[in-house]
């Protein structure tokens, strides 16, 4: 039986009443698993994980789509995440049976249905992305929100689905495809944010660090410290481990430590058994050796 | 759905005929798994490693232990291994959804059903025993095959199940319930197994070390290097990056390195996920975040 992740991420971090609103489509229903939500306020930012049959997956997720159109205003959105849509972003990921081409196909029915139905120009990125310069996400949201009327004048810019005009209240969505990701934030016991960032520039691989890290730096201001918040776009490549040393040894050289991290969602099991591995130095070790692998097969 | 592991360990480890003549019920049985087999000519005995549905599991290794009993003559076995019963051993783990109490039970159902149909005495051990001094296995066995007959007499060692009377070729039997346990050894950068004896004295619990931790030095020559071989008996309380750490610690007073460590056979992935978290300081996480453990429910 084909199994499906969907992560969409809404500009709601804030109101829990709102926060339970779009949500709540993706409770109860047959085929689909609401695995976990978490609302960060000073991103302002909801992030939900959902598992199951590609196909009711895909339904459930429309109706939170729906649900976030309708009671978030971008106008009077503010956060430290970048966003540029009501549901801002909304990645298909191949867990079981199936390939990563279904999830580009799962991507572009729920995108078209998106435009139709709620009037909001799509941007397929990643693995769905139609040209190049859309698999990065980052480049996908530039301008942000409030961004968005200069950038769909671009012709470059023209949406997959929907015409070159913003929703007024919702702005645009982006829709794609890809591997799991790790969303993984590291604590500095500093709050200069200015160090997080230069920190994060040293590891990310659009100014010269790791092929698989982006990264930046946010403030937490409660606590007084700053992060340097990442995705691990694969991590089979680049380790949780290879992150987390990388931005100790380069805090150092400001005085600052690293004081703990956090997964931020869901983080596959072989990405945390390799960490374990790495640092216990061990031999000779698999996944065969893990009791659940054999319960899963 | 609850899931069992059976660990039954079997009085030969030579006749190759005969060891497939006892694993063939454990294998293609709805419901069971059968993991792992291993035989050593030297302890001439066979460990065997099962998972599956608890009820089916019994059925299953209640066909091998009559096996067992009709191929295995303890009169004639000799081995380095103490072993009292042509089925020595066999402990029932808890993997998932079943409590330690399901595993007794599920130990004490085939114990009655072992003394009621082969005739064979059956005594519980562990989480199953019935007395303080029946738990360590070590004692239920102490005496050995050609002891059971005095033991037998001892109104202390009255079985569990079944009358005070060895079976004449199987001898007797010990069911029990446990957690599972990690076989984890530690690499030193030397060869002198004295070393090695010390470390393993402070962090053993025998010695005054950690509680759930059984330790030993051994030597690898071909490798020129020494080991702490340990047996990590409960890993949610004595965790496996602290026994590493302990040994690393206390190798520095010798001018030890630890230069690796390896896990022999199974290994459950919460012990690992622990190590990770320890090692990269993650806060507020838990296996819910693992995307296996939704995958498994």
């Amino acid at each position: 039986m084909a199994v499906v992740q969907c992560v969409p991420n809404f500009s709601e971090g804030r109101d829990l009443d709102k926060i339970e609103k779009i949500v709540e489509p993706l409770r109860k229903k047959e085929g689909v698993k609401l695995l976990n939500y978490e609302a960060d306020k000073n991103y302002n930012r909801l992030v939900v994980t959902v598992i199951g049959e590609p196909q009711q997956v895909k339904k459930a997720v429309f109706e939170s789509i729906e649900v976030a159109k309708n009671i978030i205003d971008m106008n009077n959105h503010k956060g430290q995440h970048s966003r540029f849509g009501a549901t801002d972003v909304c990645p298909f990921i191949p867990i079981k049976d199936m390939t990563m081409e279904d999830a580009v196909n799962l991507a572009k029915e729920l995108g078209r249905e998106v435009s139709d139905k709620l009037s909001i120009p799509v941007f397929l990125y990643e693995d769905a992305a139609t040209k190049p310069d859309r698999q990065n996400l980052a480049n996908v949201r530039k301008g942000e929100f409030e961004g968005l009327d200069e950038k769909l004048k671009d012709s470059n810019w023209i949406p997959d689905f929907g015409e070159a005009k913003k929703h007024e209240s919702a702005g645009a969505i982006a829709i794609g495809a890809r591997r799991p990701l790790i969303a993984y934030n590291i604590n500095l016991d500093t709050d200069n944010i200015e160090i997080a960032n230069k920190i994060a520039k040293t590891i990310r691989h659009s100014s010269g660090g790791y092929r698989y890290i982006k990264a930046g730096p946010v403030e937490i201001p409660e606590r007084k410290i700053t992060q340097v918040t990442m995705n691990l776009t694969d991590y089979t490549k680049t380790s949780m481990y290879r992150a987390f040393e990388a931005v100790k040894m380069e805090a150092r050289r400001f005085g600052v430590n690293v004081t703990g991290s956090e997964v931020v969602g869901l983080c596959p099991m072989e990405a945390l058994i390799d960490v374990a591995s790495y640092y216990l130095g061990l031999e000779n070790f698999d996944l065969e050796k893990v009791l659940e692998t054999s319960l899963m097969e």
